[in-house]
């Protein structure tokens, strides 16, 4: 599925963009409006796009030079994928690392994503 | 949540148990009736856990001396759950690994499994 790297693709820029409108643009383009995010690190779900940006958008605020990419080519069947992922201090560092789950619909949305650190 | 480690181990021994009526008991206790698997080697996904019981079935009669077993600790937060897994051959050649994800539902059933290789 080439759609589902270049969704993912999407979606590490949209964490990795410094600006706010880009990140709503990119984010626009592969989360459905109403998809779904659990992470490990939050006590309750982001249950839409907009939550989820703002989410981004606190993360970028606080650790304004921790880049995200994936560590592994993500594999997908039956619109679910994975893929590893690390994110990296502005030396090289390693911040933290984890794998991320998801799901896409038939538009080529991410509808769910479930991450683990 | 100990509870998801008991619910995996269980599923994973109902894999390993070469007798399909303990099988049956097993994946009755830990999967929802309607519970979905989606496997990158099947090309539709499996609606239940009758047809999920019968799948095994065909596995062990097809490779009676392979078991399954975990190589990561699950990890589990919101009703989600994932760990990596190894198919082992008699003689301790690995056959196959991957990773699995789920999800479980709120009377401790298993709902969904998807499978990556």
């Amino acid at each position: 599925m080439p759609e589902v790297r270049q969704i993912i693709q999407d979606y590490v820029s949209a964490w990795n963009s410094s600006d706010s409108e880009e990140r709503v643009v990119l984010m626009t383009k592969v989360l459905a409006n109403n998809s779904l995010y659990f992470d490990s690190h939050l006590p309750e779900p982001i249950l839409n796009r907009e939550s989820h940006c703002q989410f981004i958008d606190r993360f970028r605020n606080k650790f304004p030079n921790i880049t995200l990419s994936l560590t592994s080519a993500p594999d997908s069947h039956h619109g679910h994928f994975r893929f590893n992922w690390q994110m990296l201090q502005s030396n090289g560092d390693v911040f933290v690392k984890g794998c991320f789950f998801g799901e896409i619909d038939d538009k080529y949305k991410i509808t769910k994503l479930v991450g683990f650190v």
